[in-house]
């Protein structure tokens, strides 16, 4: 298999999409920004033995997970998922049957969410590696931040915390697309819930030059321990901020306050009273 | 050394840039394209022992190519570059001087060419590899592409070929920013000869549904074989097709006619009426 022969295939697969005026197939893809928009992107590694284990988890969910991620950093934004890049290195177990697998996951999750994929790039390698690169769109002053939030916001997550800890993953999780959407012009500051509570909300607050005091423990998710739910990483529920009441749920996703935005101590955690250490997932400290 | 520590380093370093909303530390970047603009964007990796050696090239060097490498790519559209995202999969012996040394090479060539670095992932692994993410832009419906030679333009390269090849790359290339721009009204087709003459026009030529009679050996560089020069990779130079008469040279830069575009046999290429068969330098196929 050739890098030409994949990457026709590829374009075959992957198609036109709104927006694109050229996709996979030149130097550039060549994209263009709705009237009013402004661009969100974000990148993404996959790393195998890092981020997923090939005896555990299957192609197609490994291709969902990887564009899954960059779906919820767009939803994190309040922004429109659109197009995708991928960068894959491919050690020889991976070509063939694999390979395929992978993107039909990936492609499959692309469609569901409008999601084009216009370009990438291939190189062989002894260890699986996928770069994932998302691109969306947001009114233009409209997209959510975290270095935004405020001292006596509330501070809210969604959904239940600790899934992905204690069942270990075996498929992607859902994006909060329309979820993050809606908090637009409602919450002061978003993000999603990639690494775990405990050090997404210190970020949140290190960004925002704030604080922050959470006055109860998160929503758990069955069979999630306490601590899975505080530090537990890979639940991309979003995490915001807003002086706004805020109904119970949204389209019937829990929509949970957890805490209040504070000043001082920039990016001091605190649960109910007590300093709460960062312990979630840092890609580069615990990665083997 | 934690990911939010070099994250945090990263921001300072990279500063803000031109349309850039907000950079490093949320979960998109977000960006203003300007009006009447489209936006362009290419990935590329580099693996260690696959496109470099540690021992025999400098940290500042794989730095900057990193990024040349994807400059190239919208000087070969006719773009003009304006931001970068770099994902990073660092061991441990890369950590501390080499990763400096690597972000001040990258940084530099980035600042030369007012580009800022606006995002990016890092994962620790055992084997470096970089994902560079390039976005540039062009007015709208002008950017060069490769599928839009027609039979009867003229086939031109810039600069001379072969000296990576010959020299074993040891420095970035230029990235041939001007003259892609140039080129922009001149140029029927355009892109950059990353992987060597013979294949890359033979991409051309597949994409724009021609073929092409190469009428002269390409120009050598110094020390370069003639086989260097049709099939070694990594030049970076720009090959393009054009109904125009063209200067011998572009500020300086030589400007060679090779060759002609024919209608039929869909991406074949002769040179002096015999085949040429695409020998350059595919990522996949060639890679350890």
């Amino acid at each position: 298999v050739s890098e030409i022969d994949i990457l026709r295939r590829l374009a075959t697969l992957a198609g036109g999409g709104k927006g694109v005026v050229r996709g996979i197939g030149d130097d550039c893809a060549i994209l263009r920004i709705p009237q009013g928009a402004e661009l969100l992107i974000h990148t993404d590694m996959l790393i195998e033995d890092v981020h997923f284990r090939r005896r555990t988890h299957s192609a197609k969910a490994i291709g969902a997970k990887t564009l899954a991620r960059g779906l919820s950093d767009v939803a994190a934004m309040g922004g429109t998922p659109r197009w995708a890049l991928l960068s894959l290195a491919v050690p020889g177990w991976a070509e063939g049957r694999f390979l395929k697998a992978f993107y039909d996951g990936l492609l499959a999750l692309g469609k569901q969410h409008g999601v084009a994929l216009v370009g990438g790039d291939l190189a062989k390698s002894d260890r699986l590696s996928a770069d994932i690169v998302i691109l969306g769109t947001a009114p233009i002053g409209q997209a959510l931040r975290r270095d935004t939030a405020k001292p006596g916001d509330g501070i809210y997550v969604s959904g239940a915390l600790g899934h992905a800890a204690a069942s270990r993953w075996r498929e992607a999780p859902e994006p909060r697309l329309a979820l993050g959407r809606w908090l637009r012009g409602r919450a002061t500051a978003c993000m999603d819930l990639s690494d775990g509570l405990s050090i997404d909300l210190h970020r949140l607050c290190w960004e925002s030059k704030v604080s922050a005091g959470l006055d109860r423990e998160p929503p758990r998710a069955l069979q999630a321990t306490p601590d899975q739910a505080l530090h537990g990483g890979e639940d991309y529920e979003l995490l915001f901020t807003t002086t706004k009441k805020m109904p119970k749920r949204y389209r019937g996703l829990a929509i949970t306050r957890v805490g209040t935005i504070m000043a001082g101590s920039r990016g001091r955690v605190t649960l109910l009273g007590k300093e709460l250490k960062a312990g979630g997932w840092d890609h580069f400290r615990k990665a083997r």
